[in-house]
């Protein structure tokens, strides 16, 4: 895609997220219908549906011909990244959301022909924004921003998921404890904006496509590595275990899982 | 004390607050020297010390007789907790302080004879000043605040060290992982404050009396229950594992260690 054509998809995106989370913020003191899926801390509440079936439709008006892979149920079932494909993940940290109503993030992704595109993460509370993509860059709301160092594991923290790390799933403790801390903030969302802000060096979790889609391209857009755990391309239509780190980083927990 | 002095006292510390906070918030681009205590994670800036300098003077100017227990050094050697005691924690998380700019507190208690006077924990990023004691309520900036709901454990996130939950000292896994979800914030006092304002059902870690001395004033306001993670009374002026909750999730945890 053309940078003008961007530029254009780009304050689409920013007025639909603007109105999902303002409709998100107003009705934050009502009572949730809290409804459980894959297990007791798998929810789903009508803010993750009401929100999601909004972006669909913004997406399907504006862009019929495009495919959506959604957390909620309401985008396509897609085989292929082949021409344009969206990503919607409508309420990230749903556990944040119902325990805090803080703390978590609304994501939306476009990518080309498996090409990124253009990523988004919303802090909702805050209303930070960070957004952009390889062709118009980085940005912190209206503030273009510089790509991180490139920093090795000990100088940085690392964001994990707390059952892997408790578990010690896929030696997560070690390279957490390698690098100056762990943290768990309990939005996939709010921990690749950390990595892009260059305020974690890494983060590791098992993530689904709308988890990782638009962390995928803003921390590539930053210069940052994103591959599976174990080094492999990420496969943009099913859940894997995603490392999101530095560059050097990368090279030392490759060579930790290596030994 | 007197409702009505410690209402002055409160004035005099939110000014010091916010004048220790626009300090560190002028400097943040300096480059730190940073040194390591006792290991290296363990690490103190001229930011720490500065800021736990000022507090101390302006203690020492208006109150020459009251006890300072502090964390860099400008205190006193505080053997009991007789008469007005401080507890100062000029840059609570100096690990995000140093790594991410952004996730630190700054942290002052007031105790006369033992009991709680006025705690105060400030967000320095954000701005967010979570303040109050027995005599005067809580609040977060200017607003009264309620008390959390008495959650059981499984209905809230629990806030833990990221050693200690990685080498499951205390049993901290398992608790953990009964509640909806681990979460490690890097900071004693962002914790603490989670947990006051009802967004984590708990925390547990081994901390330093000026890491928990605001917490637990505010979360005793707020109807916890703080203790060491075995129930016991806390020791004010030791470094002890400490257990803020709810008291229903106070009740769980005590069976489940003695199970």
């Amino acid at each position: 895609m053309q940078k003008l054509e961007i530029k254009a998809i780009n304050t689409d995106i920013q007025r639909w997220l603007a109105v999902a989370a303002d409709n998100v913020r107003q009705h934050l003191s009502e009572q949730l219908q809290v409804q459980t899926k894959s297990g007791r801390n798998d929810l789903v509440t009508k803010f993750d549906k009401v929100t999601e079936r909004f972006f669909v439709e913004q997406i399907r008006q504006n862009f019929p011909h495009d495919k959506i892979v959604s957390e909620e149920g309401f985008g396509d079932q897609v085989h292929n990244m082949q021409g344009r494909v969206w990503f919607i993940d409508p309420i990230d940290g749903t556990l944040n959301f119902v325990r805090q109503r803080h703390n978590f993030a609304m994501m939306l992704a476009l990518y080309e022909n498996g090409h990124n595109v253009i990523g988004y993460i919303l802090d909702v509370m805050s209303g930070d924004l960070l957004w952009g993509g390889p062709e118009i860059g980085l940005y912190l709301n209206e503030k273009a921003i510089t790509k991180p160092d490139n920093k090795k594991l000990a100088a940085g923290l690392f964001g994990v998921n707390g059952p892997m790390f408790a578990y010690n799933k896929e030696n997560i403790q070690e390279i957490a404890l390698a690098s100056s801390g762990a943290r768990i903030l309990g939005s996939a969302g709010l921990e690749f904006y950390q990595v892009v802000l260059g305020r974690q060096v890494g983060y590791a979790s098992r993530l689904a496509p709308w988890d990782f889609a638009a962390g995928k391209i803003l921390a590539e857009t930053a210069g940052l590595s994103v591959t599976t755990i174990d080094g492999r391309p990420i496969n943009m239509l099913k859940s894997q275990v995603v490392l999101a780190t530095t560059h050097r980083a990368f090279a030392e927990i490759q060579k930790m899982r290596q030994a």
